[in-house]
């Protein structure tokens, strides 16, 4: 294992340090947690807040977008780990400005129950809250780290929603509503064309031939569905294009936003080669993305590919709500 | 070789038509060429061009800072291989709107080439042109494909600040003291812990062992200066900031710039990690940056690895040139 890190044991703090020290006009750290709130508090007055977080190794997700427009505090668990639950609730407590918390968590077994336990200890502090899980991966039904389908990408594109809503007064109940329309318009699918590397494990969570790539895999080296000899982009993008089809029903009538999204080792070059390719595919069905993002914004170490996040946009204030101005660092 | 391209001969092209297509609000491309302008037209108008480029594979340099507020245009050449000089031609043209147009230029010999070529083509037309050829890499005096120092990354800074002094009304004259000034000031210094794949060689550039590293790599794998065994973060941050210290004696009383830069295939939370060392080792020196970024800006393909770049402010004019806003992807 060749990383530029010290303590295997010791990354996510020396991570979360080296974060919020680099972009302090953005960003503050919650003493003695790894917990990294939005560092202009004016920002968050008289606003619901929104708190997210999860496993680390997925930067810039998800204190990446934290800042004006988009998240309030984002909790960093272990890599691959869920945040412990007194670490969401303080989280919780510094981002409520009185009109309470809307949580956004991945669908992960570890995630959802302590998310849930956080919620329960804050409403012991009349702190109301409530939750989406997202779980947008339509690779597999069950996965390996929980039930039901896991959350990905498109959880990136709820904090970007849910953000830009509660920035222009949302309450909570507003993001309640909002956060469950939006869902099940969001999918996502991912390849791999290599595993990553734990810090603390030493070797790839899985292995792939030279020439073999794996469709479906999840953010945590969870099995995807099938595995091929690697094959040009434009093949690639059409499996793709093709289970999100199954999922969503692309149709020209409609509206799309669409993000291209790097594992962490996948240079932005393949993103762009992908993406030419995942146009030509959807311009064929008639479809110009009304909104598209290429780039790193839920990794996965230094996994080597990509995932595709289709997201049908069934009210134009979906878009206002992707377009609306942030100040993060990583969106 | 596993990459998400289709014809390795034909990266570039696609990788343009992707990048351009997915930001049609920022980019447009000009017919039959890789070179790549600002889409809002009227934001130069009045103003000085600045038009950058250089080999493709540093994504999301150059075209990634094309954008209000930073490049009026650039031009993309082959992977690692100087643009020609009829497309850059074509973009100072475009970026002509009267007043002239700045070129900047990292210190390769092809580049500064063609480039060239490119300006005298332009004076044929009367376009009024001033050249900076970065020169920032303090790594090594002379190289695999230059004279002198090579321009990598804070060519991304140069691009920064002209863009913002451009944007403000900054004549072609005002420009090139500007940048004249500033070069001197800006000190990048890499790492390698592997090196990139060109797609039409198909392997990487240079071999490391499993547990080596290569100090002052350039960003086409050209040989750095010394080759160790991995060592923790810490010791990489302190041999590079020891070889920035040589060249602009760090002191307390000065301010500075700081950017860390990701290869690539080098995971934020490395990059997080390496700030963290890298602000500790500042702090012994009672140094705490006025200015700072770290993510991928001039990556290297698929290269593991990252670079400092650091910039004594000089002027306060400087630092505010830096914090201008900008509307581009890669910044």
């Amino acid at each position: 294992m060749k990383k530029i890190i010290n303590d295997a044991g010791n990354v996510v703090p020396e991570m979360v340090d080296g974060l919020v020290r680099s972009y302090p006009q953005y960003l503050r750290q919650i003493p003695d947690t790894e917990a990294v709130m939005r560092a202009d508090e004016d920002s968050m007055a008289g606003k619901v807040g929104i708190v997210s977080g999860g496993g680390s190794g997925h930067e810039p997700a998800h204190a990446g977008f934290v800042g004006k427009g988009m998240l309030s505090g984002a909790v960093c668990g272990q890599v691959f780990t869920s945040p412990t639950p007194d670490q969401i609730y303080e989280a919780i407590k510094q981002a409520d400005h009185g009109k309470g918390v809307f949580l956004v968590v991945k669908n992960y077994s570890g995630d959802v129950m302590n998310f849930d336990m956080a919620k329960d200890l804050a409403e012991v502090d009349d702190i109301q809250t409530k939750t989406i899980v997202v779980d947008d991966d339509i690779a597999v039904e069950d996965s390996l780290f929980t039930q039901g389908k896991r959350g990905v990408a498109g959880t990136v594109l709820m904090h970007k929603i849910l953000g830009a809503a509660a920035d222009q007064g949302a309450s909570l109940d507003d993001l309640d509503q909002l956060a469950q329309a939006v869902l099940p318009n969001i999918k996502t699918i991912g390849i791999a064309l290599h595993a990553a590397t734990v810090p603390e494990v030493g070797k790839p969570g899985f292995e792939l031939e030279d020439d073999e790539i794996e469709y479906g895999v999840g953010i945590h080296s969870e099995p995807g569905y099938k595995r091929e000899k690697i094959k040009p982009s434009k093949e690639m993008a059409e499996e793709l294009v093709a289970q999100i089809d199954k999922s969503l029903q692309l149709d020209s009538s409609k509206k799309y936003a669409v993000m291209v999204n790097g594992m962490g080792a996948t240079p932005l070059m393949e993103q762009y080669i992908f993406s030419h390719d995942l146009l030509d595919l959807l311009k064929n069905k008639g479809i110009t993305p009304s909104f598209m993002k290429v780039g790193n914004y839920m990794t996965s170490l230094d996994m080597a590919g990509l995932s595709l996040t289709v997201f049908e946009i069934k009210e134009d204030k979906w878009l206002d709500y992707l377009n609306y101005p942030v100040e993060t660092i990583g969106w």
